[in-house]
């Protein structure tokens, strides 16, 4: 009531201004009052104080990294990025056809894809709200697709449900909503909660509930009424009506636990629309590098960070040159190092920042591409993009959302699992693990087995850059660590997604980066 | 049970099939066993028993009659298409700047939007299952691209609900879906639904509202469950974490009628992955059209369909040609002129035939495109693609789902309503309904006023070539008629979207075309 009443007053002031100023007025006095909503990129931080030609180096050259040095460069900043790699983006990465990859352990994978083909085995997708990201991509004329996340076309699929058949999204989604809906229809209709809505709106509530269940004038969940939302047994044709399907039975629906798969594509993270940039995860990195190649040094692997009160000084193993130890200093350093491989960097840090450092796991990933012959999950089944879901060890495929129709191989997400989920893939030999990927996909595409082209993977604790796929906190560890770690150390600012509230996502890189530099830009310039 | 019972013998059969003959024999095998979803879509008929040579007059270039021609001339006949229009496609048409239209009563409109823009007026998407459709874009390299149907982030408004203030999709989704679920819990929980619902799965029932629903551990619907849907206060940054907002009031939701916005989306008909060709609905009639422009004659205005027993003429005014009055002649004929054209044009169609061409009434609707400076739908409120559904006369708004994140114009769909509806719109001259449209517009984005551009509008029942939208079949004319227009008269056989049970749709169009042809071609192989 509190609010209702807070709105009603928003509403009367904003009929005034609206009444006297115009509709552009109007709009600009709701953007005022947050009523639109907007992400919390806010632009970047205001450096026109910048001390002009303040050195800084910078430490990782992934979306984080670049992003600062693009941003202090701009302010009249000299930089310098030292990145592990010999390839800008960190994790922000693409796998493409010639491409080799060798891992801790010393496995060397070499990708085989086609020309046009690729597999981000990092971050692959960009929710709309991330606009930090969407204005990078945007500023430096990244073109941007839909990602395709609900297929309602895709499958759901339980090895021990419906005899091991797979489902489709829209078949188990319309089944537990029609059912659960009849549910709630008959109780209201039986009286059982008029304690909970008034008389009015009973009568509202289930014609809604009708219309949102697909139930029939009975409020019951039929073939007839179902069959709209969860397809038809026979469609409809040049001569003939189409036919209704039969509903699943409401106890295999619920003893299948496929109703756990069906919510994920309504969360906020992956609400629609969401983005890919066309051709590759490294399309943005490498756009913002362009310009910034003569202040990048690949393959430099940090091996030692000392700062006092006049600068910071970064040894480092020049992997290019023979790993010969060399040095690298400025007045001031922004280190977007993952905490699981800063750990293990002799520093001077602050003991409190090294204690954060300490604090935070990382969580481990499994990614598999497969790279098939033909696109059968669009010829054969006409899922175009998306994801199934199965209980099976790889967990997920991803159709991609690009070259939709194309006559040409596709690559396919064909394992993605977290956790010690994903070490059952990665303790395999590359070939192994394909083998492992390949026996449970061909249980949901038998196709897949005569299609099966090639294939690469990357388990994520076994990155050498980044030993882990992002930083794993815990209200625990975001209490007593994250302000320290967030909070500039005399000359050395820390950044990436795992500085940020938006781990695991490159938009966290970003608005940490942000944050960054800004702190170091108030420190420089009150010199 | 019935079908249970049938399910597992078939689930044994493939079993036995899968462990003899490996993955492959068993995709086949559930292939034939039409447990793949497939679409009414087989493939263009068997014509190679056709009699080479044999003429076939086609009336309309629009898809139904481009596919005919296109089959019919692969499979040896001669072809010649007479069309209405000074162009090849029909209602499958895109307008460009430059374009002019002239509807009836006079208005001439000239469409001035920027190069590179365009307005579908007639159909605009292709569901997943269109299979026909897609079959064809793809044998004619017709590049398609997602088309953002659902989009959580655009808009659901009624005037009279929640102060006139739109509310997002996924708002409106959340809050109802919470709702219902928490009163089906606690319905649940108070024993009331025992009858229905076993002690065993009563547990997993209520785990899986919790999960659908959003609902907290005591089984309600919380801002802090429901802002993972619903979207938050403040999403998470840098330096903080996401604020929960709060709910709507469920009476509100209620009270709005807005709910019965949401299922749309669900329905098969606009189940993702939905798609639209690259750069306009007219590539794929352009495209058939190429290789048959010698054997189209456009701006033909047939006025008279004659047959005997020998063959078909048909009396045609050349509008390219000073209105001359000429004949076409030939042994067979496909007519795709819809029926509220057809049912003026003199012909000697057989008395149950054109009984059914007088019982089918047309559809109207009336669509405005507005091309705006800059896309501050994205921009300012991040609405990418996806459809605003509105109580108010414009019905909805749809955003380009192309072009993402371009800093140039964009075009809008400001305006899609049906039957009477529309008239409001038709009634006026082009310049009042788009003053109309932007009345409502600003309404829901008061930004639009400072960035409107130019528009231009289609209202289908002026359109002089269709007068009318699409055939509006009811149950006792399908009844009635359908067999005998669906069933060659004689020489001459009708096809077109409404002569099939897919109208209003190009696959009706499509199917019912390849339907015809195979009619004609097994008459006139039995010659």
């Amino acid at each position: 009531m509190a609010n209702e009443a807070k709105d009603m007053k928003r509403r009367d002031l904003l009929k005034m201004i609206g009444a006297t100023a115009g509709g552009f007025a109007l709009y600009n006095s709701m953007m005022a009052f947050g009523m639109l909503n907007k992400s919390d990129f806010n632009g970047a931080p205001n450096l026109t104080n910048a001390p002009k030609g303040s050195t800084v180096l910078i430490l990782g050259a992934g979306l984080a990294g670049l992003v600062a040095a693009y941003e202090l460069k701009k302010a009249g900043y000299k930089v310098k990025i030292l990145d592990f790699n010999d390839r800008v983006g960190g994790r922000a990465w693409s796998l493409r056809g010639g491409d080799e990859y060798t891992e801790l352990g010393g496995y060397t994978q070499k990708c085989e894809f086609a020309e046009g083909q690729y597999l981000n085995p990092g971050p692959w997708r960009i929710p709309y709200h991330h606009q930090g990201y969407l204005h990078y991509a945007r500023e430096f004329g990244v073109q941007m697709q839909p990602f395709q996340q609900v297929n309602q076309n895709a499958y759901l699929h339980n090895s021990n449900a419906f005899g091991g058949k797979p489902q489709r999204y829209r078949e188990i989604f319309s089944d537990f909503r029609g059912h659960t809906n009849e549910l709630l229809a008959k109780s209201i209709n039986q009286n059982n909660l008029d304690d909970s809505i008034t008389k009015e709106n009973k009568e509202m509530l289930l014609e809604a509930l009708k219309e949102w269940g697909a139930l029939d004038k009975n409020y019951r969940y039929t073939g007839e009424t179902g069959s709209h939302y969860r397809g038809w047994a026979t469609p409809a044709g040049a001569t003939h009506d189409a036919i209704p399907s039969t509903p699943l039975n409401f106890d295999d629906v619920l003893s299948s636990n496929l109703w756990s798969a069906l919510n994920m594509h309504f969360n906020i993270e992956y609400a629609s629309t969401m983005f890919q940039p066309v051709g590759g995860m490294d399309q943005l990195p490498k756009a913002i590098a362009k310009d910034l190649m003569s202040d990048i040094q690949l393959s430099s692997k940090v091996i030692e960070i000392n700062q006092d009160d006049k600068g910071v000084k970064v040894t480092y193993v020049d992997m290019a040159d023979g790993d010969k130890e060399k040095v690298e200093t400025a007045e001031w350093c922004v280190c977007t190092i993952p905490f699981s491989v800063l750990a293990q960097i002799k520093n001077n840090l602050s003991r409190k920042v090294k204690d954060g450092i300490a604090a935070v796991h990382y969580a481990t990933s499994f990614k598999a591409g497969v790279q098939f012959k033909r696109r059968f999950w669009e010829e054969d089944e006409q899922i175009y993009g998306g994801i199934t879901f199965t209980d099976l060890d790889i967990g997920q495929i991803s159709y991609p959302s690009d070259q939709y129709f194309s006559k040409g191989p596709g690559v396919v997400l064909a394992a993605y699992q977290f956790g010690i989920n994903s070490f059952d893939f990665s303790a395999r030999t590359p070939e192994n693990r394909l083998a492992k990927v390949m026996d449970d996909f061909v249980k949901i595409h038998p196709q897949a087995k005569e299609e099966f082209d090639n294939g690469i993977s990357v388990a994520w604790h076994r990155n050498p850059g980044t030993l882990g796929c992002y930083g794993l906190w815990t209200d625990t560890t975001r209490e007593k660590h994250f302000k320290d770690v967030s909070t500039m150390d005399n000359r050395v600012v820390l950044a990436g997604e795992h500085v940020s509230y938006i781990p695991a996502w490159q938009e966290g890189a970003i608005l940490s980066s942000l944050e960054a530099i800004r702190q170091l830009n108030d420190r420089a310039s009150k010199k």
